[in-house]
């Protein structure tokens, strides 16, 4: 397809011409890439999208939660929703493409909502990348509303916060013991902690976890777009909590609308990006350098005189 | 001065040759860095040293905190301590040698310490990386003992567990209120979180905000050295709490000895240490790229494509 091709599919709506476009993005052919490059800076930037950030313990109910509210948000006809999810397995699979559909059922029936994981493609530290990019040409083709996942454990997590407006923390009822597995330092990014599964003989114990979340909350550092976090229960699979967090985080939108703090941070996010892409770029001309940094490490150099060497070699 | 003059002058304790040597770990001249890192080289690892980094909000007493930490451990025949700092301010004026020096008055009369603020020099990304080499030049030269402490607001924060074992973090009484200038994400890498300033009127809230910590901690995800993080609270000017905090301090390191934590953290340093090194080698090829990334964004341009020009143009 050409860049023409493209951006007329793109601006008619067409789903098909959408995917087509996020799978040039993730390539790892700079031809292909370019090319999507051009189609998303045709667009240019979208300033009044919405971009919310879930992240949380395995077994949660993120996708569950997802579901119930990307459904309820689009009972409202001007909401558009693509649910794009960070996954560092879908790289090699592929299967997760299905996977994800499945277990949104509702959602990916509806014709305002689209879902896909983007593919890590082969390309060195590509992932929350391509998600960028994958982002980029949803918001282009007219989804206004965008909620990125992170799916297990790693990098993803810290990177979906480069990447977001609003950041969303999804837990199981039951405190601290069920936070294995989740990286330190993700609670205190949290714009929205949701504990779910709040239904049944859980629910009192949820009410419990978000009282002292809220408590701990406020031991934080302040976060620089001057919110205070809240702690809200929710139960996706009953559909309760929904609203509530929709609440929160339309609050939270004003908020950082107004202060104009959400501009300014899509602009470092933007700077984050431009050093990421570098960093990548350079980083991807070393090969594997992996195998040959352990091997260094593991003959006694320094960290220092292993790169210097590895450097000095490549030129 | 020689290698052999560099490594016999180490050797013997000679503190005026460890300066030199870190001096020249510092310095922008790739010759002297390399005679550095050759000294550091033949010294080889030293397992059996214990490094404890030392962050937390402005005013909560760090210094004093640390001379006392520091004058108590010195009781102790077999000590001997390295008080680093990682100043984003000291490349520039240099002043803050004298400054740190006036600071730690009783640590610095002592024969058996050693302070040095690391100098940024004109390094990218190089303030943390040049502490690192001082610290190894320092436990080349006998300090079993190094203490990390982060000045300043910023990257130190952060980088200041890539160099340690044990990450200490020191507070004001009065809990969230106070936490204004430190980074999000801090508190929740915090092995012992010291409630400093704890005498006085201020003594009941500290024991309030300590207990109130405590209790925040057990619902942050465990960190992977099965350490539970523990809340004292001192009062470094009335040499309170010092007892305290080295009783926990050393049964944190009896523990990550014993699971083998230390060594596999440090490797994982280590690993660190070399990548971040690689990319500080290619990025400062880029020379001015900052303000060439700012221009394109400016004008608009993806933050990829700005990536991938200034790329293009360096070739």
């Amino acid at each position: 397809m050409t860049k023409e091709e493209l951006i007329q599919g793109i601006t008619s709506g067409d789903s098909r011409t959408l995917s087509k476009a996020i799978t040039l993005a993730e390539s790892t052919l700079a031809e292909k890439r370019d090319l999507a490059l051009k189609v998303i800076a045709y667009f240019g930037p979208q300033d009044d999208t919405f971009r919310i950030g879930i992240t949380g313990t395995p077994g949660a109910g993120k996708s569950t939660f997802i579901e119930a509210i990307g459904t309820k948000l689009l009972q409202d006809p001007t909401r558009k929703i693509a649910v794009l999810s960070i996954d560092p397995s879908s790289g090699k699979t592929r299967g997760s493409i299905l996977g994800d559909k499945t277990r949104m059922n509702k959602l990916s029936a509806h014709e305002r909502a689209y879902i896909r994981p983007t593919s890590s493609g082969s390309q060195l530290g590509g992932l929350a990348k391509n998600t960028r990019l994958a982002m980029l040409l949803c918001e282009a083709a007219g989804y206004n509303t965008i909620l990125i996942e992170s799916v297990g454990v790693g990098q993803g997590e810290t990177e979906v916060a480069q990447l977001t407006d609003l950041f969303t923390l999804v837990l199981n009822p039951g405190g601290g013991d069920e936070l294995q597995g989740i990286k330190r330092g993700i609670m205190e990014m949290a714009d929205i902690i949701v504990i779910n599964k709040a239904d049944g003989d859980a629910e009192r114990q949820a009410n419990l976890t978000a009282k002292e979340y809220s408590m701990a909350l406020h031991l934080m550092p302040e976060n620089d777009n001057c919110w205070i976090p809240k702690v809200i229960t929710s139960s996706a699979i009953k559909n309760k909590g929904i609203d509530i967090f929709w609440e929160k985080a339309f609050d939270y939108e004003k908020t950082v609308t107004a202060s104009d703090w959400k501009g300014k941070h899509r602009k470092e996010q933007m700077l984050y990006w431009a050093k990421k892409s570098m960093q990548d770029l350079l980083l991807a001309k070393l090969g594997n350098y992996e195998a040959e940094i352990a091997k260094g490490l593991a003959e006694g150099k320094l960290p220092e005189v292993v790169a210097r060497d590895i450097l000095q070699n490549m030129e």
